[in-house]
């Protein structure tokens, strides 16, 4: 039995054209339609079966839709929500992909202060990949999606925003946008723009195209792969965050520093305690995402 | 037919198993033996097949060789080549898989200063595990290995190295022992310190062992595979290599001042740039180890 009559997604790029072959597959809605901003995209929609109908037309999108899900870019989302609203149904619950939570919710409950519903959530789903194209209908099974209620959020909303979530095969976990935050700036963050500082400096050091980039292995390829994900997508997040994400590059570096002075002085036993404590750390760690050989479910936080 | 008579491979963990598992499928040699430390080993060795005989016994072992591989931890590869020497037959071709060469090959010419002739080398393989168990007979297969001959090098033993190397399923590719520390200090050795230091500071920063770290996607788990690597093994890499890799730590420390500034300032442009710049620099890389999916010939470099 579907969940709802009509769902709406807003942008089908990898997450949203993930969405809404999952929703498809797994009958979530009578409906499935999205909207777009530029023709090619609708075509491109009917070909890769994303969604039943893709339109450039925002009255038509979102008329009578139950659940509008926003999944563009974190630096477009405040004027999408400005399109998106005078079309809303009272009572639809509207919902989001962004990676960063805390100015995006403040910006969307805004946006929706009674009406419609929003319930922020970020799908901790994706790849360096992006567009439609690499949409996949399996990429929210056995992932985990943070949904993160505050205490302007309608408690009937969050049930359906988690029944919804779950619906695409997620598992859901509630915690504060800020509470989120300081977690991405740590585990994704920092991450992304560590990996994109260490390309640069080896492909400036031996020269980029040297092939000397040819002798990289696997350590340098998983090391650095998110750094081939999209530019402006991330830097929008990386600005948007950056609070927490200053504060967790400021311990990285001191981190950094410790061990590269411990290297200044061959300080072989206190480098090997250091490698050592990482090892034990990186092994105790489960992932989160689809696909990860070890996956493992996570306790609710909240 | 087989290149050689018999095949002596000093230590059987994850290199010199796999060495040992591709030489018999291969047949390389009418007979593959492995030198090992332990009686457990010489259990094990039977077990898994990774070579036709393992003992405790150097004599015994090195006897008649014709080829001998030194596949030990770099900190270990000076004691291990004073037992070996009295043993080796003259004309024997040794090698070793040392991920730092120029240290280990001035050693190792020191140690071998006639009769038996040394060739450096150094397979690009291998993965955050380690041991025999982890050790593989296609580990080698489209994989680059690094030679590196010097001036003083033979030039028949030169070319019996990369007939081996060749004969395993490796790309072998030559250049000087400085240039491959250089080059490995930037897309090896750097990164597995900087991955370890972003292990560190992310746990350390949200507590050890907390939930939190169960919401790493897969760019938290790729960009610190590594550092789950075996700390002793690394900080010994490390330390013999730190010339070249301090000097890469500081140009990686100039690029992240540089987009932490950046951020700091909240310049989104700049740092889209910064992104931009890794991003096309990271597609263009192409992966020297086995099981790349984009795996491409490297050329010939000197």
């Amino acid at each position: 039995m579907p969940l709802c009559g009509k769902i709406t997604i807003v942008g089908l790029g990898l997450i949203g054209g993930s969405v809404g072959l999952a929703a498809r597959r797994r009958r979530l809605a009578a409906r499935v339609v999205g909207l777009v901003r530029r023709r090619e995209s609708v075509r491109e929609a009917a070909r890769l079966g994303v969604a039943d109908e893709a339109t450039l037309d925002p009255a038509a999108a979102l008329r009578g839709a139950d659940v509008v899900i926003l999944a563009v870019p974190v630096g477009s989302i405040a004027g999408v929500a400005a399109l998106v609203r005078p079309h809303l149904a009272p009572r639809c619950l509207v919902t989001d992909a962004a990676s960063v939570k805390r100015p995006v919710v403040a910006r969307l409950e805004r946006a929706f202060p009674g009406g419609a519903h929003f319930v922020g959530a970020h799908p901790i789903a994706g790849s360096e990949r992006s567009g439609m194209a690499a949409a996949r209908p399996d990429l929210f099974e056995g992932s985990v999606c943070i949904i993160t209620p505050t205490p302007r959020t309608d408690r009937g909303a969050l049930r359906s925003a988690q029944a919804f979530w779950e619906g695409l095969g997620a598992r859901v976990v509630r915690m504060s946008p800020v509470r989120h935050d300081r977690i991405m700036a740590a585990v994704s963050h920092l991450p992304h723009l560590v990996a994109a500082a260490l390309v640069n400096s080896v492909a400036g050091g031996l020269g980029c195209g040297s092939p000397a980039l040819g002798f990289a292995g696997t350590g340098f390829r998983d090391t650095t792969r998110i750094a081939a994900g999209p530019p402006a997508m991330w830097s929008e997040i990386l600005i948007a965050n950056r609070g927490h994400i200053l504060r967790a590059a400021r311990s990285f570096r001191r981190e950094l520093d410790r061990v590269v002075s411990m290297l200044e002085e061959a300080d072989g036993a206190g480098l090997d305690r250091r490698l050592g404590r990482a090892a034990a750390a990186r092994r105790r760690v489960r992932c989160a995402n689809h696909g990860c050989e070890d996956n493992r479910p996570v306790a609710d936080e909240r």
